[in-house]
């Protein structure tokens, strides 16, 4: 199960031996982070961020190592906006001669880089970004400008103390005319002596959710008042200016930018599994150790994970974290296809790839934050002490439903890609996940057969239950969008329902590729019935949370959707004995858990009071305030007290 | 609108003058604490509830004054363990003699008081506390006794650095026999030294979620070693043990108990709704300041307020919270009316509000830390600044979900209650809010007659619905039950369905007090109108959610539920113009918000900007840790660094 958890034996190995090394260094320790103020946590980090580049220096590690190094330090810092923003951004949108520059700089780290899109007033749009970037003949310069407050840049990880370049999204501005935004290289601070270069007001956005969490980051804002910059820095593979200001698109066609979007999406989808992982492996580990109430004859009480309620709320949400494995794995495959297509100029399934990456990304984190949270609830009182580790997984991952794509507009894109291709079906037939769609006249009159409880546990019954819900609540949004004057208007005021349509689309795809991968062969003794389990348990659970649309759109009578959730019920009690082996096959480490509630060897009690013990407030048992604030009180003397 | 927020002209006055009084001393800033450590946080702290108590008597505030002072400063400290579950528990559990004995020690502050039943290893099941208290005849002693390490109390307030006195609940044991939990006075710490008295290991059990949040609050650990107490420190109204050693029951009844709970939970109702009316207050403001796409021809953006989809996730949330104020007003008459059966020992009420009050709890605490939640990300990316209130708010809330009462426990007390009405429905009428259940078999004849959207605005038709859906489901999970060996084996197999069954219940009651609250006298030009907007909303909005349900049951048919959808989608319309005036209402003042993009003039992009630069981080242009560990990496000198 390991094996089928991490993809590959060789995955398994890169990761098990990455979370490790750090799991055994003592550099990477993780406890003390929650009382450490920001400036100790910054340094902190900023110690760990160092150590890694001269582990990956001395080790010789590959660029997946690195990857997975840095992962399993758990702790967000300026590299991760080097290498996963600023470097791949100079890889997708700089010229071979641009790339000769800069790519070796940046990739020893001679200059740290971050990327800096997102403004105060301004993110989703990005089309309505206030920086300028106005090109100057005479001296051949761009001037980056803010020319107002919400114009300022907000969020760039690194920004604020660390980086040293940035790429500054701007409109471009030639002769008065306005050419689109673009992204430039713009130094921020001396390689020198590090300070701010002049023109630049750069400082740090102030603290976030969490105490770790992204407070360890220096999330920056930076202003620019004419700052100027070489004409060669604007990253010219897409279009450039000329040193007569012209502007002139190059033959690289634009949408080779969408690639690495998928690209992104891909790696959150695949974050979003492994952040549930880690909330179920504790909630589920605790709910084996914790008792309560059910005692018989003065025995023990009854394990919490025992009880269907506990069930109904934590395997669902077991059976997700496999769910979206899977749906990433598929996803990276999905990638290296586009990739492939987008370099013979192939663009036609780039409208399916990008709306199935951003509504997966949509629906695989909104999950994750809800089960965590659900994960911290079923922990009970103790899971909201910081050393359950569940607080600050929390707050940690939320803004994934907020960064790279918001969790909503996602799904409206999903629903324009959604009311465009059913409006098509006469012309153009639906490839990919959406090929279902194409099919949408027979998944609309014909309705489920299924009689039995055991008529659910049928891959085939599964999958047309979704793909039938979904085509008839995509149809019947594009009828009523009908009935609108214009179909702008109709997609505003309907948006809520598009959606829902959306969403569900989604769910047929990630429900369809977990069946997919359980039809391909899985070595293991047991593993692939205990995945089967678990697979009919996402789907079914989610046909039991969704009823609403299942019986609304008339494809299951209330019978049918009653079976499903009797089946549902059985399932619990096939995945109860496996539980515990299902969350050991996720191989984290109790350092990367970082949890008193959820290590391997269950002793939860004694780490629970040794983390208590370690707590500042502990180092006195009469602390710094009770002689001035609570004795005056007590003695009866507040009236002379000075407060 | 502000008069029928608060409930009374009076109501009004007195929280707006705390409200004014906290917000206007500079003692209770409240900014810098997500930037203070530990033990300065807990100082800070310490100082407030000093100034606070100084106040109290300074300015001869009443009880009811005092409670809100408390409300404001919004800070958790020792004084709410002291005032909201010592000294009642004194009131409702001790004789008369001992009464006045322990009353004005307490009253004055002359001892600080905690609650002490909670234990590391127990939480909901009361009964299943592991400390004993050992009647020893000789001395006319109790030994208060931790046998485990699981029996320490864990997580009573003000416990671990503060408390004098705690009630500590243990199991009595007399010659070897159990008599049940019981509570006992016991002395924490020296009166004059504030030291830990002999046998009493005591301290901090660590951080909580959040920064500020319980962070401020010593929430702490005991264990026992045979610590001796008198024999009349045991709570003796309900039973006591005489000099011999004979274990006496009063001829108190032990329900009386169950009027404190209904009071406790009545005020969590309350905060419920208060809390969530600081989030949708905060959120509603800024989604009218921000804008993002739907520029015409080069104009402002949209006010996202505007979008369907901002309206179709805060409104509802708006109207939850006028909601959750109805009903916990009209749990305090419930409170009331109970308070005068239980004194002439009518207890005919007592399931049914005991039902009420636990579902309720559960309802209104798991909305509200959802919505909470929900208006951060409404907030994108700026939600998650601590500086926007909405994270701390969250961490603040969420243990509303636990403590008091586990939520799903809750749920499952009132379907224990749903099944015993239904079952005996043959030989009693139901009552109060289960009223509706006596008539289970017309609303399981009788379907919905609506044809039209507009006939949805109805609130018989409203009614009838939630009443139907909720008695239907009631119905089916006994009947269900019947076809299993045991009730108990029945009950534990179907217990995610009796939740469900217990939610649409609890539904009916939210609903039926809101609209019930419509039908008085309400004064204000328009107050009604707009109430009653908010009042279709939150049904509405409930039966969309819950569709699955209505349609399952049978009650509505697919089209009856979209037309619902439809009118939704118009009552936003109607809530727009009012928002501001309505979020208005709750007369938040900036202080009590503490958020950035909250605030009462909507000038949000220069405070977030003026809170970022307060950021410690901010200090220095280079902070340290740079010159160690950052420039070494870019002048590659790594190698030869220390780390």
């Amino acid at each position: 199960m390991k094996v089928a958890w991490a993809g590959s034996p060789e995955a398994f190995e890169v990761c098990d031996r990455m979370a490790k090394l750090v799991a055994n260094d003592p550099v990477f320790e993780k406890f003390s982070k929650p009382m450490l103020g920001r400036k100790e946590l910054f340094k902190n980090t900023l110690r760990k961020a160092a150590h890694a580049w001269k582990l990956f220096n001395d080790l010789h590690l590959t660029e997946e190592e690195a990857k997975w190094l840095r992962h399993y330090i758990d702790e967000p810092n300026y590299t991760d906006l080097h290498w996963e923003m600023f470097v791949p951004a100079l890889e997708g949108q700089c010229t071979e001669e641009q790339k000769k520059k800069w790519l070796p700089l940046a990739k020893t780290m001679q200059i740290i880089g971050t990327y800096a899109q997102t403004e105060l007033g301004h993110g989703s749009n990005v089309q309505g970004l206030e920086t300028t970037a106005t090109f100057d003949r005479q001296t051949e310069e761009f001037v980056i400008h803010s020319p107002t407050l919400t114009s300022s840049k907000w969020w760039p990880g690194g920004l604020a103390k660390v980086a040293t370049h940035a790429i500054v999204y701007a409109r471009l501005i030639i002769d008065g005319h306005f050419h689109g935004v673009n992204g430039f290289i713009v130094q921020i601070r001396s390689l020198e002596d590090h300070s701010p270069l002049p023109g630049i007001t750069v400082g740090d956005i102030g603290m976030k959710f969490g105490h770790g969490t992204y407070n360890t980051m220096d999330n920056g804002v930076a202003k620019f008042d004419h700052v100027r910059i070489p004409r060669d820095q604007m990253l010219m593979r897409v279009s450039q200016v000329t040193k007569e200001g012209k502007y002139v698109k190059s033959n690289v066609p634009r949408q080779v930018g969408y690639a690495t979007m998928v690209s992104v999406r891909q790696t959150i989808v695949a974050d979003a599994s492994k952040a549930l992982s880690r909330a179920v492996c504790i909630a589920t580990r605790y709910s084996a150790v914790r008792r309560q109430f059910g005692s018989r004859n003065g025995g023990p009480e009854t394990q919490v994970i025992d009880y269907k309620t506990q069930q109904n709320r934590l395997f669902p949400l077991l059976a997700s974290a496999f769910a979206f494995r899977f749906a990433s794995n598929w996803l990276k495959s999905l990638y290296t296809d586009l990739k492939q297509r987008l370099q013979v100029n192939d663009f036609s399934t780039l409208p399916e790839a990008h709306a199935c990456t951003a509504g997966l990304k949509s629906l695989t984190t909104a999950a994750t934050a809800e089960g965590i949270e659900e994960c911290r609830k079923l922990c009970g009182g103790h899971g909201y002490l910081i050393s359950s580790g569940l607080p600050e997984l929390f707050a940690f991952y939320v803004p994934a439903c907020t960064y790279e794509g918001e969790n909503v507009v996602m799904l409206l894109q999903v629903a324009r890609f959604l009311v465009k291709t059913v409006s098509d079906l006469g012309n153009k037939q639906p490839v990919g996940t959406a090929a279902y769609l194409g099919r949408v006249a027979p998944l609309t009159q014909k309705n489920c057969v299924v009689q039995t409880a055991e008529d659910w546990l049928n891959p085939g019954a599964i999958v047309e239950a979704f793909e039938a819900r979904a085509a008839r609540m995509a149809a019947s949004c594009c009828q009523r969008l009908a009935e609108y004057k214009s179909p702008e208007e109709g997609f505003a005021e309907l948006s809520a329902d598009l959606v829902e349509a959306s969403l569900a689309h989604c769910q047929v795809i990630v429900v369809s590729t977990f069946i997919r991968r359980l039809q391909q062969d899985i070595p293991g003794k047991g593993v692939k019935q205990a995945l089967e389990v678990l697979c009919y348990v996402y789907a079914l659970f989610l046909l039991h949370k969704h009823q609403g649309d299942f019986l609304a759109t008339g494809y299951l009578t209330p019978k049918q959707a009653s079976l499903a959730n009797d089946q549902l019920r059985t399932l619990y009690s096939k995945v109860r004995p496996n539980a515990i082996a299902l969350v050991d096959s996720f191989n984290h480490t109790d350092h990367y858990l970082s949890s008193v509630l959820g290590c391997y060897d269950g002793n939860v009690y004694p780490k629970l009071y040794e983390a208590a013990m370690k707590d500042p407030l502990n180092d006195s048992d009469i602390p710094d305030g009770i002689r001035q604030y609570v004795q005056p009180i007590l003695k009866q003397k507040l009236h002379s007290a000075k407060l």
